[in-house]
């Protein structure tokens, strides 16, 4: 791995330009969070989960981010038809494992979802991913537990099986598509304090999934952004809350500049 | 349509003096915010879904907003119970049609809604609006598309119509029961690129109409406290995240003297 | 009663080090602050509510928080069987009574639950619990009404015949197991203004119960160190927007010498 550098910010224009609308069956936690970060990128996030009108719905996004955290049998019934509509028109669907490998439900309605759609991204932590690669791990609610292995090989090894793009969040972030592999050294740990920031993740992938087929690239570019603008906002911050307000502040700002010298990426 | 002064800050006071309970049934996305902004104006905020209580809990509000924004067709049951007792005690009934245009699903539900329930005041912006009053828009999502047409006899056709007092928000928002037309010119252009304005009218509208019969210039008055307090945020905002912070600190804060001064009302 | 101190610190540095899992089934007004402020605190917040999983997710607790502000009928049978798991663990479950008195269906809930499944804390205001304790109290939505009795009597009677310990939040507050009584003298009206502070010291709660065994000083050093970084957020907030941000970084920040410093506490 060496450093490279990748144009995340034309990217980020894209999306400031196409405005592609993102459509979410996110969790009820984070589900303000994540509109709003895919706001104040310059897309345009919907939030809709009747199962009456997820496939119509998803037939006017141009990207599809699924979200397991609040999980209900019902709700993930409706996150396949809206995959299976977003596959139909061929945009990408991205998925967040959020909490797998904490209960039985959570790991069998993620298997069922990479069974029964196309899933473009797969997007946890460390420990989530591992469980979804068929690592016996288990994970502690929602928050990462420390996998001692090698979770580049681990990433690379579900991305080729699943025929997907495979993002670990983490300290270092992991995005392979079973070939490339990216690895993003951009965050400050003060994002660990605060709840959101890998649902917030998800939806940003969502965003540059939707104007970028490589989604390798997208995935890599969009940590990129949003961990930057996380960079950003933690000077000026005086702790976890305005922390918050201030990610989506840098990110709506977030310029060509900035980027290219914060950006700390390997491949 | 010239200048004219209305006394928004006498019925803020009322709010902060009443303290009227508004019942909400409204969407997932932005609940917090929908409380929040009626809490900052003095006024008593309950949020209440279940099919089992929504009807008892509208006997105590003074006022119902109901926002289709992530419905489902079970939701919307409780909306019409809760609307027909709200119906039956005699306090404002205010429908947010978020997202209308944009599914069938979304569509009829704000037409069933329209058919057996009385709704006092409709509130969307112009795409959604429109689409409610029989145009053929096909709306993007929850934002909103250009309507070339005259949205004003829109808006005041569909209130003859429906009997009832219709608000389009924009850039400038119209408010009219058909036969008294109010044009709204505050607000800023940064309120596009945050999640939740248009559900946070809404619920200020329900708290303005909850202590004025008047529904129309109920509504032009929540616009212009709400609006006028958005353009006070600005002042010292970095960017969307904390603009929202201000936009509470603002509405709380909202006197007499900064209202009067900063209206920007025609009728 | 006289002045009294209590090492509130001591068990926040058992949070910060155990860092507890505290598993919610909560409304979904507050979920996400709910989530955050356990989060600052240095604990790990989970919120899972299908009643497929609940079971399972509260085995990896260390304690179970429950609020009925958005209740519906299958979401509080999720909650007996959360609980139940929980009660079979042996971990605290805490009841934050949210709106009780408003309507038929929240009080009959709130007895069922009592009559089911082991609480081992109920919260809620003054009349709030004086709904739960049998009063004939109507409550005005989900906001405190005054309540004309002795509610230090009430709420050691409710907590002797419950056999739990019992928190009764406002401009005091009133924490008993029915033997001990604490009286929490901090907080600021301003909390008043701000939709969620309720929810909040109820995660708080049960935070600190994951990791003291006397649940009467848990609550009561919960609320002190809530209350203690609202006062701390006051200072520097210009309203009730950026106040919410502060109170969490205030609380993320807490450290002895304030806490010690600022507790008002009487027994």
């Amino acid at each position: 791995m060496k450093k490279i550098k990748i144009d995340a910010y034309a990217l980020l224009e894209k999306i400031r330009a196409q405005k592609p609308v993102i459509h979410h069956l996110t969790n009820w936690v984070t589900i303000y969070d994540c509109a709003h970060v895919v706001k104040v990128l310059g897309a345009s996030p919907v939030m809709a989960h009747a199962q009456e009108e997820v496939a119509e719905m998803a037939q006017i996004a141009a990207a599809l981010v699924l979200n397991i955290g609040t999980l209900t049998p019902e709700f993930v019934e409706a996150m396949k038809i809206a995959a299976l509509s977003a596959n139909n028109k061929g945009i990408p669907v991205v998925l967040d494992v959020c909490g797998a490998g904490a209960t039985t439900l959570r790991d069998r309605k993620c298997f069922e979802l990479l069974d029964e759609v196309r899933i473009d991204i797969i997007k946890g932590n460390a420990s989530e991913v591992a469980r979804i690669s068929g690592k016996k791990v288990r994970t502690k609610g929602v928050d990462a537990t420390p996998v001692d292995q090698n979770m580049m090989e681990v990433a690379k090894k579900l991305a080729r099986e699943s025929k997907c793009t495979v993002a670990v969040t983490g300290a270092e972030d992991i995005v392979t598509d079973g070939r490339k592999l990216y690895l993003v050294k951009n965050g400050h740990p003060m994002m660990a304090n605060l709840v959101g920031t890998g649902c917030m993740a998800t939806s940003v992938i969502g965003a540059f999934a939707a104007v970028e087929p490589d989604l390798a690239l997208a995935a890599a570019a969009a940590l990129v952004c949003f961990e930057v603008a996380t960079e950003c906002a933690v000077k000026g911050a005086s702790g976890p809350g305005t922390l918050k307000e201030r990610i989506f502040d840098c990110l709506y700002h977030l310029d060509r500049q900035t980027l290219d010298r914060m950006q700390q990426v390997e491949g």
